[in-house]
């Protein structure tokens, strides 16, 4: 017995999964973790193949009032799948199976556990996808993109994971199998449990299954690099793109101190600037050359620099260079980096990155912004030395400073990462109680015990 | 004293709105029908201006336990609207102010009772529209469009309602005010109460405020006319359409007997064929000719008889005429109508219509389809006299065979009307006792006592 569950839970879920039941500590150990470098012990690690398996384990826990965590592939960067109450830490690896697609309807249905670069490579067979595409897609799973809501660069024009779903199967808090939604793109038959599944972090509800929105694969895309004076005149430019008739692809920003890393630590070739936009188009051939023409028309303006056109896909990688070199970059200046995902109306770009350059000066913090400019969605990274208690200290200390800047501009705490517990105290500044309250009369509603994923987007 | 309400409760509401209390035998009734020909009597009809005077409604009718139901224009045409078990309507026509339009951020903030048109008015002239485009949008609230979450064609290419919100306040059945949701168009904070709430029909709460999601304006449009030999071809070629990247605009389609009568009642100039499809695109004017190529490339196939592009905007309204002629003709031929809105997946668009011209021989009543064909969102229209006891008996029974069909062909009940209390009882058709049991969970958990329009979307 190496698992402090009740003697009877362990049996019987033994018995049930056989080979899906682990209790040694390196499993207990490898499925407390996730991406935020969170960590806490889970009493057991339940690998269900079946929704029949994954009711049967919430039933039996809910017996014995045992938390359980849902995970995918622990991509979560704000400590959603941590199982800081113990219990059971259940997996969805082993339902992996991709069950139909209809690409003349143009939606699949997924088990929980599908990555979605799996899905993403199965589909594009068919010259569609899935419009999620997180920077974890290579490995996340789409259950977990489900949990939490799961964004990316090109959800300025198809959306984000909550706007690319269907329906799904889930089972709630009392081992219930519901299945909400549709296979279809309108719908407007009873309440809408499908979003307000997703984006709930395994607190509501057990995804097992999903039917997916899939989109026709835009044959060809094309990419423009605009430099500006400073970021007042790139938020400008983000408005006036998003304001004509050709979406963008995507619409990226980076900040001066990005720029700086990207050409110093990076190696990227690109001049210095006060703020960068990264804006690609894509379409058909023959529409191509006006897409292009059209944002790189919105994009012009006041205080740009230089505006680089990619003729080919070869130059587009090497402008995209800049963008894919500030990953690696940071992590060479910092060991430490809070990573946040909030968003602000596109207009506010200016005052988020210019209360974040005051910020960096008052907390003696390097502190970039970049991201999905055309959401508004940008990633703040609070650079800092995890060895260093100060610097530790100040950044955390700056935390809370961004989030109430964020909101005091009319913005919101998460795009794409969710709540987790990292952002799951601020929530009382974002929500007013009311609101908060009507969350967990609903998080009391689907799981009467409180047994999914305690502790997490809600504060206590 | 008029109204049979509890005396305490007429004298503080009375107190509470002034002239925007009404009890007289007339506003009753007025207020107690919507366009699904059906009516009840309200005990009294109130009329807030302000969302404190609503959550003051809610609070004093909770204390009662007096019903409440909200309307807008009364457009519904599912009986949402209708006030069965007496108590109070709720009319949002004098909270009707457009509060803020901000043009840069593409987003507008609206009262509830803000009209359709009123507000596509206001954005026209910033080169913005909000896609919602129900038929009645002329006079239908923005409340109501989001109670119901109302489509029309250009749903096809923009999405439905619950696509085009960012955010609300609603006044729950506790009478509490909630903010959800936000400015932005990317969101992962907190449970997702903008979609739940969209489509709930005011059983969940009273929508008082909304956030739009804006979307500028195409320059430009075109029109092609195509028809078919059958249905079966037409189908293939909606499909070939949704697959290729150029998303049509509206892509509405018409049944054999829709033509004859669009050709025969309505005067329309339209020759003979088993299905017609209608297909819009827009865009600029450099990209409009060959978005127009790929969808004429994609709607030629298989049984395509005549392919008919509109060059100008004169000759599109005259493409246009035969399916505008339609509502007018079906008026002509029968006074009794049940107008369905159910879908159904692009694939199954034959196994539907095949079905209802089966089910039109069996019952010996005509019956039309029509609709938008890109989502699978068919218009069934079974035609009848209601002056004739056996048609009449004859219509409402082929009703449920019209639900089994489209649910046994993967469809749903709704595309864009709502449940109301026509489709109520087919509910359980359509969802799991476990899934109608988590919808019920959450309309106690925000509607504790039951008062808000009791009896509608959830059968008993």
């Amino acid at each position: 017995m190496t698992t402090p569950l009740p003697a009877a839970l362990d049996a019987a879920l033994s018995e049930l999964l056989g080979d899906g039941w682990l209790t040694d500590a390196d499993a207990r150990r490898r499925y407390g973790e996730d991406n935020s470098r969170r960590y806490a012990l889970a009493d057991a690690v339940a690998l269900p193949g079946t929704r029949e398996q994954v009711q049967a384990i919430v039933r039996l826990c809910r017996e014995h009032r045992v938390p359980i965590v849902a995970r995918g592939s622990g991509t979560s960067s704000t400590g959603a799948a941590i199982p800081y109450a113990g219990g059971v830490a259940v997996s969805f690896e082993r339902m992996n199976r991709i069950l139909r697609i209809e690409a003349g309807d143009r939606y699949a249905v997924v088990e929980a556990g599908v990555l979605n670069s799996e899905l993403q490579a199965a589909i594009a067979a068919h010259g569609l996808f899935w419009a999620p595409d997180p920077a974890s897609a290579d490995v996340a799973t789409i259950g977990g993109n489900l949990a939490c809501n799961a964004g990316g660069p090109h959800a300025v024009k198809y959306g984000a994971t909550r706007d690319n779903v269907l329906g799904l199967q889930a089972v709630t808090g009392t081992g219930d199998l519901i299945a909400c939604g549709s296979v279809t793109t309108k719908d407007a038959t009873g309440y809408d449990l499908t979003h307000l599944l997703i984006g709930s972090e395994g607190t509501l509800g057990l995804i097992v299954e999903a039917t997916l929105r899939l989109l026709p694969k835009p044959p060809r895309r094309a990419s423009l690099r605009a430099l500006y004076g400073d970021v007042t005149q790139a938020a400008a430019a983000v408005s006036r793109v998003m304001a004509q008739p050709v979406a963008p692809a995507m619409l990226e920003f980076m900040d001066r101190a990005c720029i700086r890393l990207a050409r110093e630590v990076g190696g990227a070739d690109i001049p210095d600037a006060g703020a960068l936009l990264m804006i690609e188009v894509d379409g058909e051939h023959e529409t191509l050359p006006h897409a292009l023409e059209a944002v790189a028309a919105a994009a012009a303006g006041e205080g740009l620099i230089a505006l680089d056109e990619a003729p080919d896909e070869a130059a587009r990688e090497r402008l995209w260079s800049a963008r894919k070199s500030l990953s690696p970059a940071l992590r060479t200046i910092a060991a430490g980096k809070i990573n946040e995902d909030v968003v602000v109306p596109v207009s506010r770009i200016p005052d988020l990155v210019g209360g974040v350059e005051k910020m960096a000066a008052g907390f003696d913090l390097p502190i970039v912004v970049f991201g999905h400019a055309g959401n508004g969605n940008l990633h703040v990274n609070i650079l800092y030395d995890p060895q260093d208690a100060d610097q530790t200290a100040r950044a955390r200390a700056a935390l809370p400073r961004l989030f109430e800047l964020t909101l005091s501009l009319g913005g919101t705490l998460s795009g794409e990462h969710g709540i987790g517990v990292a952002k799951r105290d601020f929530m009382p500044h974002a929500f007013t109680p009311a609101t908060l309250a009507a969350m967990r009369a609903i998080k009391h509603a689907l799981d009467p015990d409180g047994i999914l994923n305690p502790g997490k987007v809600l504060p206590p």
